[in-house]
């Protein structure tokens, strides 16, 4: 009763079924010596020029990038000069990059940001949703409160772009203006979309549209079209002036201010913190992961098929990390600790680890 | 730079790197018409006798069943009499078969077990987790405790484990007694490990040992003898006299309360209480789920490649159930909420859904 190899049969569902590679393993979750489960995935990274430097299963395939793209949708709030206008400080400008655990540090900055554009909670569309990490959620419950949209992951970035809507009316008539901000065909979101299409170098009106978990829409690009970007915004080699500059403060921003991109516990603030503006990681749902080396000049994008973030794709791009950046002994160790990570049961115990594959650490040897 | 087909590398990892198949796409994550994630796995249906009716991806794998034989673990609680002696009702036998919420009713079943062998809270060596749920999780915050090792999803199972020991001891010292209860060389352990090599017909003594997220020893058994051992328990058929008795009453207390094989909004609790004991599924950690369905006398075993249980062994789970037991359409409409899942954001927007592919319904035709 052994099927043949059917993989190679996946791809998009629907009418159009193509001949697509069946990626590899790019991490594992061992208990014991034992592979207990396995995440496959693709991972390319390329210089601004598009060159491939690495290239592990089907790189072309197009994915929903999520929230991985967040400082590319970020660009149009500083190129319209809205950020000047507004004298966001650079914790804001991080913030409209983030994908933040809405601890009261997170939701105090994108209050802040509100109010420089004359908004408040009232304006988000982002929808709401409990903090992810338990204990921030706990610290709310057991102040017997409830979150708001100031606590989705997605309220800085949203927060940016009600900003770029109150100077791209110049104020006049917002809380108006600003309504349905998230419609695809709205000014804010045209101009969000431009951009990525722009650094991406990828034509979206062809392109599947899919809906975000905070209501933008999402569109499907292929994954070596991300690495690009990202390898783009860390050199601005193809990129116009304006879209460079801006990429170029909002990383910075970042870079100050880690925290703000995603909080406690979590990986694009633990890397960043190590390292500085070496390295710009940005997390998205659903396993995608993008990473800009600017020392490098390299562009990293990472999918997992199976859309698991924290197991796989995190550890994948640890990987990753500690093999095109330069580390010293204390950077390694805390790439290390990403890369593989030992799991431990309710006792404490060690029963396993959840680590990069020889395949994936392998095909990094560039 | 495209690689060729990689995966048939794949299986176990370390020195022995054999020649296994690709398992098949079984359940897909769709956002608009496009596939954004998908899970590949094995899946595999069996009679009594060990005649596969359906097989989908490489069933011989061995993989660790985790909490999904729980019900198999169970077995020396009742065939060795303890049960009966410390005068266990349904609600606790059923729980010794659990992975539950730790809602208030779980901890106070758990409870009222230890009481009747003489031990408390303490006697537990299942470690302490924060319930999974969040309600469940913000009620305890909320009140300013913390959770102990009664809500861990395990500690019914483990009060099960106590039971036993209290018998075999003959109540002597059982506190000195139970200690290191988890341990594979304790006595109570190796009744559980005996009861399950029986009933899946494996020998453990050379399969691959890990240890389990609440301490005891987890042998990885082929996904076919995993299939197997539901379907003995559920029709008798190869079983020794014992055994055959104390699954049929450990199946019918859980029947009788299915809310405590796991609880609130769970696809076990959800699933036995539309369908009664015509199913008994038990889902396991790194997403193995095994079911018996006694009227059509067959067992069914699920493996994940990448251990996500939530997202698709259930999902997988419910379209095996929709296929193979003669359901009304009330039963269906229950069924079908479970294999075709719609994806809402956080404004409640539909943007995909969840669902078994056709590749999976397509086998589950016999």
């Amino acid at each position: 009763m052994r099927r043949p190899c059917v993989g190679a049969k996946a791809g998009y569902s629907g009418a159009m079924i193509s001949a697509r590679p069946i990626n590899p393993v790019l991490v594992e979750a061992m208990r014991g010596e034992t592979r207990e489960s396995a995440h496959r995935g693709a991972i390319v990274v390329v210089d601004a020029d598009g060159k491939r430097l690495v290239a592990l299963g089907d790189v072309e395939r197009p994915v929903f990038p999520r929230s991985a793209v967040k400082v590319l949708q970020a660009i149009p709030l500083v190129e319209s000069g809205a950020a000047d206008r507004l004298a966001l400080d650079d914790e804001e400008l991080a913030i409209a990059c983030a994908s933040h655990n809405g601890e009261p540090r997170h939701v105090a900055v994108v209050e802040r940001m509100l109010a420089k554009a004359g908004l408040d909670v009232d304006a988000l569309e982002c929808g709401t949703h409990w903090p992810r990490i338990g204990k921030v959620a706990n610290a709310i419950a057991a102040a017997g409160r409830e979150p708001s949209a100031l606590h989705n992951n997605c309220s800085g970035k949203h927060a940016g772009f009600l900003c770029l809507a109150c100077v791209l009316c110049d104020g006049v008539h917002l809380r108006q203006y600003a309504k349905g901000y998230v419609a695809p065909r709205h000014p804010v979101m045209r101009a969000v979309t431009e951009a990525l299409e722009a650094t991406t170098g990828h034509d979206l009106r062809q392109a599947p549209r899919g809906i975000d978990g905070c209501s933008i829409p999402t569109y499907a690009i292929p994954l070596d079209r991300l690495a690009l970007a990202f390898a783009r915004i860390g050199t601005g080699t193809g990129l116009r002036p304006g879209h460079a500059r801006a990429a170029t403060q909002l990383m910075r921003a970042v870079a100050r201010h880690p925290f703000m991109a995603a909080g406690s516990d979590r990986f694009d603030t633990t890397v960043m913190e190590a390292l500085g503006a070496r390295v710009y990681c940005k997390v998205g749902a659903e396993a995608v992961f993008c990473a800009s080396f600017p020392e490098r000049g390299l562009g990293v994008a990472i999918k997992i098929d199976d859309g698991n973030t924290a197991r796989a794709a995190e550890v994948a791009m640890a990987a990753a990390i500690e093999a095109l950046v330069d580390l010293d002994d204390e950077e390694a160790d805390v790439l290390r600790r990403l890369s593989d990570v030992p799991l431990r049961n309710w006792n404490g115990i060690e029963v396993g680890a959840l680590r990069a594959t020889n395949e994936l650490r392998a095909g990094l040897l560039v």
